[in-house]
Parts: C-alpha cells; sequence; structure tokens
C-alpha cells in the first residue's frame, strides 16, 4: 500500500532545521581555520602595530616645522639620526627642526608627528635636508593601534575566518583560534540495485553516485565526512548502519534512497525506531525533492534524501548545507549564491510547491543579466546537473515564468 | 637614489600572466579531484544508466495496450512476474497484454516500453490488474545511455570538477581521473624588522602577516602552498630563499616585501639575477598595488608582491589568483567574482590607474542591488580588508563615480 506524504514548505523546513544546535568550540592552529567559524568573540590583546610606522622612505620630523614648505621656500632641516629597520629609534625625542631619516614600516621617533616621502627633500650635507613640501600631522604613517587597538573586539564570534582574518590573528600574535567544530557526517547508500562505483555492474545493477556527490559537498561544506557504504533494503541492514555511525559520534547521517512511501522505503522506519517518534519532516513542497526525511536522535540529524541523483543533490543544496551551516555556528544560508537571470523560454510550474529547474546560464547579448535555458532530463539524471550552472526557483506561489521575466537562480557549485 | 616605475596595465600584466604554461596533467582518486580541472576529454566507457530503468513503483508494460485507458474505461492486462530490485527481470519479453510489476530503480525487461505508477492501477486477483490511466512510450523510464552515451565526451578538457561531475564519474565506474597538476607555490617574507607570529616583537619589530594571509589564499586557490619563512633585507639572503624554492620545484615564488624601487628593496635584483633578463613586469597601474614584479625563470614565476598587507592581498587577488588559474588550466578568471553596487558615496579617482577600493556592501532599501561603503584606511592596515567585503573598482580613464551611480565590486574571499 502506499502512503501519502505531508509536505512541508522551505521556510517551514528551515526553520525546524534551525532548532538543531551549534556545536561547541574546539581550538585549532591558524592553518586549520580557514573557513571556520569564530566560537567567541576575539579580544585583540595588543595594539597593532605596537608603535608608530612610516610607511614611506623619507624622514620623520614635526609636521608643524615644515607648515607652508614649498619648491621655492623649503624648510631646512637638521638630520638628527637614522631609524634602522626592526630597531628602536636611536636618538632622543625629536625636536623643533630636526628630522631622522626612515624607512618604510620603521618606528617613528617620539616628537616625530609626520613623514616626508625622500622625493620631495634634499640632501644638503650629511646632517642638513631642504624639504619641499608640507605634511600633515600623521602623513604617511600608520599610528600605534590604528590596525587594531588593545582589548577591543578584532572578529566577532559566528564570523567566517577568510584569509584576511588569518593574517590579522597572526598580526596579533593570536596563533591558535576557538572555532566551532565540524560537524561529522556519515553518508550511507540504499539499495539492493547499488553497487560500488569499483565493480563492474551485474544485470539490474547500476553503481553508486550519490555517496561521491554528497561526500564532495560536505567537504565543500567545510564538515568532517566518512562513507559508511551500501546497504540493502531492510529495516534491519539500514538501523545497522545508522547505529555504526552514532557510535562513531555522527551529527549528522544522510541516507541516500528509501525515503518515499513505497513498501521498499524502509528510512522512515528505522528513523521512527531510532528517535521514538514520528518524523519532523517527510515531504517537502519542492520539485525535485519531494520524498525528504528529517528525524532527530538527541542532537543528531538523522536525514532520508531521495534516491535519484539530481534530487538528491537539490535537497542537499537547499536543506543539508543549511543544517551544516547551523551546526556550524554560520548564518544559515552561508554559500547559497543566488543570481537574477533573465527566462530565455517559458518555465512552466503549478502552484502549491517550489520548483527548482536546472538551468545554464548564458551571456546576453545586452551585457547585464544572464540568460537563463533549462536543461531538460528526468531528475534521476546526473548529466542534467554537470550540464546546469544553478537552479532557476518558481516560488510556490508561481505557475511559472514567461519567457523574458527575471528570476532568481541558486547557483550550483 | 629612487628609480621609477614602468607602469602596465592590467591587462597588459594579464597577458603576460597567460605566457605561463599550464601545468601536465596527474591521475587522481575521485576524492581528490575536487575543484581540479580535467587534464583530457572524459570519453564515457559505457552506458549511463546499461539498462532502461523504472523511475517509479508500477507496472512495466506496452504503451500501445493501454492507449485510452480511464477511470471508466480500465485496460485489462495479465501479470506474468515480478522484476526483482537488482536482478535481471526473471520473464522473457512482455507481449500484448501484459504486465510485470516493478520497482523504483529495476530494469525494464524487453518487450515494454512504459512504466505505470501503482496508484493507477488495481490488483482484481494475483495475476490480473486494472489500469486507469494510459502512459506515453517511455513515460516513468529512464532509458540505457540516457544519462551518458558511450563512446561520448561526459566532461570536455579544463572543466573544474565539481561534485556532480564526481558524481557521474563514479556512475560510469571512472574511479581515477587525470587532472591538472596543482602549482606548488612557495612563500617568502622579506624585512629586517618582520619576525614570525609566534614571537614577541622587540620594539621596532612587526609580526609577519603577508605569509598568513598568502598561505591561506593558495590553498585557497586549489595550489600547494610551502611558507619559507622570514628573510632580512639583502640580496643574499632573498636569493637563496629563491634558489631554494627553485631546488624544491617551485612553481610560482611569492616574495612579500622590498618589491619597491628604495634603497632597501632587493627584490628586482635576485629576480633579474635568477632570470638573467630584467622583468616582465615591474609596477601595475593599480592602487594598490603598485610595486609588483613579474620575473620568468625557466617555467618558474616569481613574483615581488608589496609588503603593505592590504596591497598584497589586492595583488594576489587581480594577478597571482589569475596566474594560478592559467597553470591549473582553468579559465583564468575563475573565482573572480564581481557584484553591481550602488556607490553609497562619492570615490573620487584618477585616471592612468586602476582604483580598489575596499568596500563594504550593505542592503539597499529597494532590494535589488548592494550599496557600497568605502573603508576608509592605508593599504597597511589589514583590518580594513577584515571589514570589506569587496573592492569597488574605478577603471583607468575614470575620475570616480558619484553618489548613486552604479559599479562593479570584486568580492573578497
Amino acid at each position: 500500500m502506499k502512503g501519502f506524504f505531508r509536505l512541508l514548505t522551505t521556510t517551514q523546513v528551515r526553520q525546524i532545521l534551525r532548532s538543531f544546535p551549534r556545536l561547541p568550540g574546539e581550538e585549532v592552529p591558524l592553518n586549520k581555520a580557514l573557513g571556520r567559524a569564530v566560537a567567541n568573540d576575539i579580544v585583540s590583546p595588543e595594539d597593532l602595530p605596537p608603535f608608530s610606522r612610516s610607511t614611506m622612505d623619507g624622514y620623520a620630523l614635526r609636521a608643524r616645522d615644515i607648515f607652508g614648505a614649498s619648491e621655492t621656500e623649503p624648510a631646512l632641516l637638521k638630520v638628527v639620526g637614522e631609524v634602522r629597520m626592526g630597531q628602536a629609534p636611536g636618538c632622543g625625542p625629536i625636536g623643533p627642526g630636526e628630522a631622522v631619516r626612515i624607512w618604510t614600516g620603521g618606528m617613528v621617533p617620539e616628537g616625530a608627528d609626520a613623514v616626508v616621502m625622500v622625493e620631495y627633500t634634499k640632501e644638503l650635507d650629511k646632517d642638513l635636508i631642504e624639504v619641499y613640501k608640507a605634511a600633515a600631522p600623521n602623513e604617511n604613517m600608520i599610528l600605534k593601534g590604528e590596525d587594531c587597538q588593545k582589548d577591543k573586539v578584532c572578529i566577532t564570534r559566528g564570523k567566517r575566518l577568510r584569509p584576511q582574518d588569518l593574517g590579522l590573528l597572526a598580526g596579533l600574535g593570536i596563533t591558535k583560534v576557538k572555532v566551532v567544530k565540524s560537524p561529522r557526517v556519515f553518508i550511507i547508500s540504499t539499495g539492493d540495485e547499488i553497487v560500488p562505483e569499483t565493480e563492474v555492474p551485474e544485470d539490474g545493477k547500476v553503481r553508486d553516485i550519490n555517496s561521491t556527490t554528497l561526500e564532495a559537498l560536505v567537504r565543500q561544506g567545510k564538515a568532517t565526512v566518512k562513507r559508511l557504504g551500501i546497504v540493502e533494503d531492510s529495516f534491519d541492514s539500514i538501523y545497522e548502519k545508522c547505529r555504526e555511525a552514532l557510535d562513531m559520534g555522527a551529527d549528522v547521517i544522510l541516507v541516500s534512497g528509501g525515503s518515499s512511501v513505497g513498501a521498499r522505503d524502509f528510512t522512515l522506519k528505522v528513523f521512527e525506531h531510532l528517535s521514538g517518534e514520528p518524523p519532523l519532516v517527510h515531504g517537502v513542497a519542492v520539485r525535485p525533492g519531494k520524498p525528504t526525511i528529517i528525524s532527530r536522535f538527541e542532537d543528531t540529524a538523522l536525514l532520508g534524501l531521495p534516491g535519484h541523483a539530481a534530487s538528491c543533490m537539490v535537497v542537499y543544496m537547499l536543506f543539508v548545507q543549511y543544517l551544516l551551516n547551523v551546526m556550524l555556528g554560520l548564518d544559515p544560508e552561508t554559500d547559497m549564491e543566488f543570481k537574477r537571470a533573465v527566462c530565455g523560454q517559458i518555465f512552466p510550474s503549478v502552484t502549491g510547491r517550489e520548483d527548482y529547474v536546472r538551468v545554464r546560464l548564458e551571456d546576453s547579448k545586452d551585457g547585464i543579466l544572464p540568460v537563463a535555458m533549462p536543461i531538460y532530463g528526468k531528475s534521476g539524471l546526473i548529466s542534467t546537473l554537470v550540464k546546469a550552472d544553478g537552479l532557476l526557483k518558481i516560488p510556490r506561489d508561481s505557475e511559472g515564468y514567461h519567457e523574458g521575466e527575471e528570476a532568481e537562480v541558486m547557483l550550483l557549485p
């Protein structure tokens, strides 16, 4: 006998996904922190730079001493020394009419409040220069603490660390950083007809596609991933694999296939048995991707994904990545990139569900928005996603788009 | 004495970068191939799927036998067996008036050319069904070779492998793939004032920022990376480190700092000595980022990057990533993402150089284009990039943008 779905909308499903907790923090060295979310606000332990620095090769001096200096009326200054790179200035405070030679990055001595570029000076003798241009106070200097001030928050909780953020932390001497743990994701493929990609399938059998696609998606999504192989369509074998994943500390279990309501679909029963409850979600008002299951066992998310290759990936893009972002402490829509495009053809749909039509994006002649062209093909065909640049979204209340209308396209990785 | 630059435009510099060769191919397993460029066209060794499959639970039959079937005039068919999952159909060819039970993913037997969903049938007894709905030929089936045809190119040379591409390859039993090698990039920081991020700097010294930023950028750019530490500002020490990198098989050497034309800038001399020629580039008409050097030793690119943290990253984004993409066999502009934005303030510039102004992107009230707000700060400040979402590009022939004008923003990682 065939059952029925109670379809939830994307918004409803995402609200449920947001109820899963952010994972705890762990300390990692900077070279393992790229792309991870910061677990706590990071407070700067010191001023950066720790002293005022010159940004030019030239002379450090008092701005007021060269006020009004010009080609015709140069200021005359006494050179009282040279600041050697990587050393404290060897001189006392700079007094009226004095200057010191300085290099880019050098430490500006006390008393000086500007640097004049060497191009605007002329050495008259070893310790006398003419300056041809005025300088404003703080000109050609980076002030102590200008990049980052001691005791101020320099990176806020939840921020995803980018290369430049790591550079700032290195500059502050912060070589380890507390980031949110990566979810441990386990992938299980189900189906009596599925064999590993390393095997030559006999008649009636096909190779596993979803484990490979999902593994790469999860890895791209900054989670750690382990494939648990293929199991036959039976309650016991799916149940055992899920238990195995739970015993290994799974934060997310992805079961591909067997998520529908047919006689051979056991994923729902396994999830109900594990969680002791009906699923949080069974069926989403999205096409492709309807037969999707979400259950919860303690803090672990149990997800049943459609077996059809294209449906499986669409559900990943819409919901699994969202869930991983929640667990990772990131804005849940991180990496969901949308682009506006013009429909190159009619895109029919029906109301009551959101459609995600695989499209190729072509350059338009006028050069502004790209043109979206549909890629026809059943949701079981992985090649449609290989050809696609994105998924054109047709909202739930729309019957589709006419040629020439604008629409939103969710970019595929 | 101070020298002068001969500034090249972005277009000229990129043309020079395109003269570096694509690296050779290497065979890697699928789980190492994500994001890499395919070295050769990949030809499908077989049909995918290898046989026609059902996409529904139902009955496989001859479409012509249920032509015109409806609720009021059902068609009557004889059930001659069941196709077991993962097995060849146990029956002979389907003859007129015959049907076999089949499940989603099952192998459609010879003679059958459509599948009718179980919902549109009624079992009258063990081997007799009524069918209430007609089916078109090939309905609810994926045909043999419909996903991928034997001997056809399924992935073209130069394509960057995405999760779904790896899924397709797995489905075809292709478990190793020839991809373009990753460039080996070596990073050298120069400066008498620079200490490693693990040290507490004495007066006059600061910690290395660029090595950390560059390392993360290169890793994100799919190249392999090794930091060679910090060297003092002298010809000999920079030369030695460059030789060390060459001996280790460097495809790209990045030297940060010492790339300008001052008395303490030795990078140019080292590159000239190594290559035996003047540099291909010394000075780019870009701000920030002017003091950039590009030389070539055999097929290795030698790049001198500005020491100022923000300039260094801008040059990386505009040129180093471009070069890595050339070597990786990718479209050179891969990962250079631009977004249109509205200027939230006036953005002044001067003609003769391209400006890349660090900006924050804010949501606009009308919800269409984001609003770009400048982040003020000197090019030595890494914090400006920490705050920035992108770089607003002001073309070489423009004196800037007024508030409310549209501009292109290069997104930062």
